[in-house]
Order: C-alpha cells, then sequence, then structure tokens
C-alpha cells in the first residue's frame, strides 16, 4: 500500500463486527474479490495488465471488543476509479454491492478523488446560487411544507400557498407523498402556486421558491423537469432515494432543469440507522446527495419529532457544506418537528447556511399559516442580532403566542 | 375498519419495538399522517371528501416484551391506492419514506390488492417463458457466473463464456461489477458471447442465455437495452437496487425489450438484515422483484459463502413463484458459494422452478469451467433421478473430483 496513488482511487471505509484477528485476511478478500476477483492464481503477464485494476488495503485499525467477544473494526480499501463508470450505480455495486450481504458491516464513508468528482455533477445551484435567486444573504432560509396535498384541487394548494407565503417564507414545498396528478396536474399546479407566490410578494416584497414534487416514471422524469421549468417552476423535489441517486444526477446535470432541487430523505432510516448494517447518514444523506447534484438536502433534526443524534445532523452539514475543489456546498435543511422555539439551537449548531423548515411549527400557530410564519421570521431576526426570543417576542405577537404554546425562548 | 374494502388498499405490515400500549395511537398517526396528514381537525365536509384518501388501522398485534422492557408489536396499516401513482417510487416513499426515519420500524410485508398489481408490469417470461427459451422443462436451470470480467477484452471474454457454455450451462451472467466498456463494449460482447454459445451449441446440443450486465445513466438504459436485443442479447442482467425498482419497471414494461431480465440483489444487504431496521428480504428481493418485472432474482443461499435464514430465502423463493392472479412466477436462484455437493439440498428445498448458480463452483473445478459445469450438470441429473450424488459421481468423473474437493454426497 506504501506508494499507493490515492488519486485514482476511491476509498470506502467499513465498520465490520467478527471475531478478532482474521480482518486482514477479510480486508484482502474485499480488496481483491470485488475488483479483480483473483490475484495469486493469476499468471505473472496477466497480473501486470491487471495491476491497475487491483483493488488494496488501506488500513485495518480494530476498535476493542464487547463481553461476547465480537470485535469491532474499521477497514479502509481503496478501488481504483479506472474500474467505474462515473456514477452512483457503478461505485455503489462495486463498493457495497455483494458486500452488503457478507455478515454484519456498515459503509461509513467514502472518499472520492477529485479527479473522479469531477464527472459528477455535483449541486448547480449550492448554497449561493439559491441565495442569489432570493437575494437573501446575510440569514438562514425559512421553508413551509404543504400541510397536506393530496386531494386538493389546484386552487386551494394555490390558496393554501398564499398563505404560507404571506408569513414571509423563503420556500414552500410539496408534501413528499403528493404522486397524484387528478385533481392539481404538475404544471397547472407550479402556474397556480408561483401566481400566488406573486400575490403574496406584493404584500410582502420578499420573493419566494416553490419546490413541487417532481414524480414520474424514469423514463419520464427528466423531461416531465423540463415542462415544470417551462412552465415557470423555479425549484424542485425529489424523493432520490426511492428513485436512486441516478436520476439526481441526470436532472442536476442537464443545463436545461436550471433551478434548484431539493432532495427529500424519503426511505433512507431504511439504510443508515442500524449500527451494524446498512450505510451512514452522512454518506446517505450528505456526500452522495451533494455528489448527485441537490442543492438543499432535508434530514432530520435532533430536536424534532423524527429525532436523529445531534452529532449525526452536524456530520450530514458537514458533508453539504464543507468547501471542496469542485463541488458547491449545499444547504442543509433539519427537518420534522420544527417550531419558532427551536431556532436558537439550529442556528447555534449551523449559523446562517441552513434552511429552517417547518409543517406542523407553521401550520399549527393559533393565529394560522401566514401567523406561524411571522413567527418564525421573527425568531430568525432574533438570533441573527443576538436577541433572545424571549426579548423579541415583546416585539411580535406571533412569536410569542408560538412560544407560548411549544416552548422556547 | 370493519366495512373497509381490501381491494381499494395496500396493506403495509411493520414490525416496531418500544414501550407497550401507545401503539395503537403510533398506528393511528400513522395512517392518518402518511395519506390525509390530519384528521379530527378537518370540517365535516372536507372529511366527506377526503374519506376515500384516508389511511386505516388493520390490526395492531403485540408480540411480547423483552428483560428491558421494550415490546415488539406488528401493525397493519391500509393506505388507499388512489394516493399513489402505481409504481414503486411512489408506493415506497409513502409507506416507508419518512416513516424509516420514525424510530425501531422494520417494513416486513406488503400486500398489493389485484387491481392495482394490474397496473405493474411483472415477469414478461417468468419461469415458463424462460424454459421455452431454452427448450428445458422438468430440471432445474443451471447457470455460470463469469469469475471476473474487469479487465478482458471481448476476445478473451468470448473464450471464457465458451468453456462455461461447453459444461452444459443454460445461463452465464456477466459479473455485476462490471460496468466498464473501454475493453468490451457491451454490444460487441453480446454478439462475441452469443457466437461462443453457437459454438459450444454445436458440441452439447444446448442453448445458453447470456445475461449481460446491462449499466448506463437511467436516462438512456432503458434505449442501451433496446440496443442489446438488437444486437442479438436473449437475456440482461440488471442491478436493481442501485438503478431503482422503475427502472427494471420501464424495462419489463417495453416490448421492445423483449428479452429475460435477471436482477442481482447487489446493495439488498444495505437494507434488509436489521431486526430493527430496513425492509424484510422476501419484500426487496422477492414481491418487490417480481412486481416491477424481474423474469430471475439472485439471492444469498443459506448454505454458500454469502448465508442468509434458511427460513428467509424459502419465504423470498415463495414470494417470486406463488400463484398469483397477475403476475407470471419468477425463478428464484439462490446464490454465492455454491457446489455441486449442494445441488441435493438445493433441489430438495426448491425441486425443478430454480436455477442453480455457481462461480467457483465451477471455475475453481481442477478440471477447468467445462469440467466444472459437467459435475454441476451430472449433479442435478442425479438429484431429478432420485440418485445419491456419491452413485452419480461412478459415472462422472467430473463430479466425484468436485465432491472430493469440496465436499457433499
Ligand atoms: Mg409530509
Ligand atoms: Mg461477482
Amino acid at each position: 500500500m506504501s506508494n499507493l496513488q490515492l488519486e485514482d482511487y476511491i476509498v470506502a471505509t467499513y465498520l465490520v463486527h467478527g471475531r478478532g484477528g482474521d480482518f486482514h485476511k477479510k480486508a484482502q478478500g474485499i480488496a481483491v474479490g470485488l475488483t479483480v476477483g483473483s490475484w495469486t492464481d493469476l499468471p505473472a503477464e496477466r497480473q501486470e495488465r491487471m495491476k491497475k485494476h487491483l483493488g488494496h488495503v488501506v488500513s485495518v485499525q480494530e476498535l476493542g471488543s464487547d463481553e461476547q467477544g465480537t470485535v469491532k473494526a474499521l477497514l479502509k480499501i481503496a478501488y481504483p476509479t479506472i474500474n467505474f463508470t462515473p456514477d452512483l450505480p457503478a461505485v455503489l455495486t462495486s463498493v457495497f454491492g455483494k458486500l452488503s450481504m457478507d455478515g454484519a458491516i456498515k459503509l461509513i464513508d467514502l472518499d472520492f478523488p477529485a479527479e473522479f468528482t469531477k464527472n459528477f455533477p455535483g449541486p448547480k445551484f449550492g448554497i449561493e446560487g439559491v441565495r442569489n435567486r432570493l437575494g437573501v444573504q446575510n440569514r438562514p432560509l425559512l421553508m413551509s411544507i404543504f400541510k397536506s396535498c393530496i386531494g386538493y384541487d389546484t386552487d386551494t394548494l394555490a390558496e393554501l400557498f398564499y398563505q404560507q407565503a404571506l408569513g414571509g417564507v423563503d420556500l414552500v414545498k410539496d408534501d413528499e407523498i403528493f404522486f397524484d396528478d387528478t385533481y392539481a396536474p404538475f404544471e397547472k399546479r407550479i402556474e397556480a402556486c408561483l401566481k400566488a407566490a406573486d400575490r403574496a410578494s406584493a404584500e410582502t416584497g420578499k420573493k419566494v421558491l416553490y419546490a413541487a414534487n417532481l414524480t414520474a416514471p424514469v423514463t419520464e422524469i427528466v423531461d416531465k423537469a423540463k415542462r415544470a421549468v417551462q412552465a415557470g417552476a423555479n425549484a424542485l423535489l425529489l424523493n432520490v432515494l426511492a428513485y436512486g441517486y441516478d436520476v439526481l444526477h441526470r436532472l442536476a446535470a442537464d443545463p436545461e432543469v436550471n433551478v434548484p432541487i431539493m432532495a427529500h430523505p424519503a426511505l433512507a432510516g431504511a439504510l443508515y440507522p442500524s449500527p451494524q448494517y446498512g450505510i451512514s447518514a452522512p454518506v446517505v444523506l450528505g456526500k452522495l446527495m451533494r455528489l448527485a447534484g441537490a442543492d438543499l438536502v432535508l434530514y432530520p433534526s435532533p430536536y424534532g419529532s423524527v429525532a436523529m443524534e445531534r452529532a449525526e445532523t452536524l456530520a450530514i452539514a458537514e458533508e453539504l457544506r464543507k468547501p471542496k475543489e469542485v463541488l458547491k456546498p449545499a444547504f442543509p435543511v433539519p427537518s420534522a418537528g420544527i417550531h419558532p422555539g427551536l431556532v436558537p439551537q439550529l442556528y447555534n449548531d449551523l449559523g446562517n447556511d441552513q434552511v429552517i423548515n417547518a409543517g406542523g411549527g407553521i401550520h399549527g400557530h393559533p393565529g394560522g399559516s401566514a401567523a406561524g410564519g411571522r413567527a418564525f421570521v421573527a425568531a430568525i431576526d432574533a438570533v441573527i442580532q443576538g436577541r433572545t426570543l424571549e426579548d423579541a417576542a415583546k416585539d411580535s405577537a406571533e412569536l410569542a403566542k408560538a412560544l407560548e404554546l411549544w416552548g422556547g425562548k
């Protein structure tokens, strides 16, 4: 491993559980088995030609054992990028396809060299691009989620949109479980909601992006996205894991889909929560979403109804935002159960470059959705001015009401 | 729930871990939250219109508690099919999108009504169609996997194909980690391997299907499949979970992709092994693969190198093969670490309608790949004639050699 040029390799880190001692053998088996298949029985001339395709063990680190004698270890394996086409189906199939079924093993990190990363779209807009579209620079953005979409017609949705936009939010997103276009056809819905956005804008002076839920057969989804953009769409929501990362990749790579793409984390919980199996949350919701081209990524906040460990949520945000040679940073959107009283904690964790995202914490406000939005706007204003919410509530009846109902100060 | 017409609902079964007593509340929260969003606070006239979109709790069954007081329970929730478009991204996002992130919960079954199932392609060929293409009726099929594909040119792959076909196998599949077309472009490889198949056929009298690994950007993959078929491809391999079930669906639904599709289980282990999280193997590798249109499905055998519990493997095969009103049965392909000595156990488990699939158990034969294939042919002949392998080995030097090396009788 000493002379390995890591810029030609993807390095995967695995957490394995097993008996101690045989981890080196296991690691060697992975490095060879998932690349050239076999090595020692190849003739020397063949070895020479296959060398550039051979995987390598970077390190094996034992992490101690439990009472039952089960030892944990971290294995780092380097896979030649020359073995893959530059897309996530190829990468994931290679580094965790068969291996995912081979006992207690979790994929916890993937390092992509810059040369290989260049083949991926990454966020088309990123944090800066989304801010520029909104004309909002030095504060967290605010997003509202439709409380429910199923069964509503276009006019009703447009009115619900108007109420949300009136509260001063920067973005509104569809419910991710909104598929059926019977009552509210996709393009018609986009046109109606953006008209509602203009109507609200005339009162608030604020621009609003509407992330309509993009759903279609994979064979038609890029064309549907283009039609949405032609109909005026200024953002799109995608259930990335339900469709596959490559759908996000192709949307992000298409110059005609020139609007920010918001990734919903639906199904991610089928992958990341087990300590022994699956793929870690920072990879599933952080690194791979950014690589494939998400401009904004929703994930469970540590404070709300769908909880995730705080350290893990920070690791997701880190993957989305850390400076990279070739990828723009993406907006972290900690979600689920967010109310105005949580804004100081969210701000303390992530600062300005995040989207504060609420559904029930906006619609459940006693004054309605617009009042709910205004309570959040007041809370965000407070934290960037260094005021406590308690203090700011003196100037905002909506915020005072929200704190009374949900707590926080 | 008493008057629910279950033909209008998909019923999802979840295994949850939690404190006892509040499971009914949790179930009710799922049924409402993942359909209409809220119910009790809707005006009566709105409730009337939303009734057909509302989810329902079918049953809550507590399964007892462990020493720490954690209770397991099975929740069955009915979701109106009217809420979805008929595709797996919609269904999975709805029934396990947000919910997958909501604590210790595993999706263990999904029941689709026949009316809704009709919208899915299902296997285009199924067991009968694959058998007819091969002209083989009353025995398990035999498949060989290329030992390795990466880095080999078309001529070398064709020669390796010939050796495999010469052993009397019915199918040959590419390695699933074979993506890069530099040395062996997809259509050229198909043409060369099928020429090798004809060459072998002239000697063995047997037809061979070649499942070439179909890989491409999702925006191009259906067209690439069509080009492969035009180039003569008689089967295709797909890493279904890496691309998403909808890619399989669209391939199976396309009348021009008129060849059997073989589903590889790569990445499935990121979803099914945890007892608390994820989606069960019979759903991931059985029910959903068949619904989306796989004609043959690989999964870990209970006897080989990548082991799965025997009961779970039988449940996968059951999902693939059980008689259904609207879907053809698909071939189960228990895989990984299979050698001729395991044929009696596989036959005892699944009988004729399976594919015996081997890589190392064919190529590792001391006489080479062709001899390895012949050892399997002899083992399969033996079990359908009710002979022991030990007895059959008297008539097959190749089988005798295999049993000596790997065991079995
Ligand atoms: Mg929702
Ligand atoms: Mg292989």
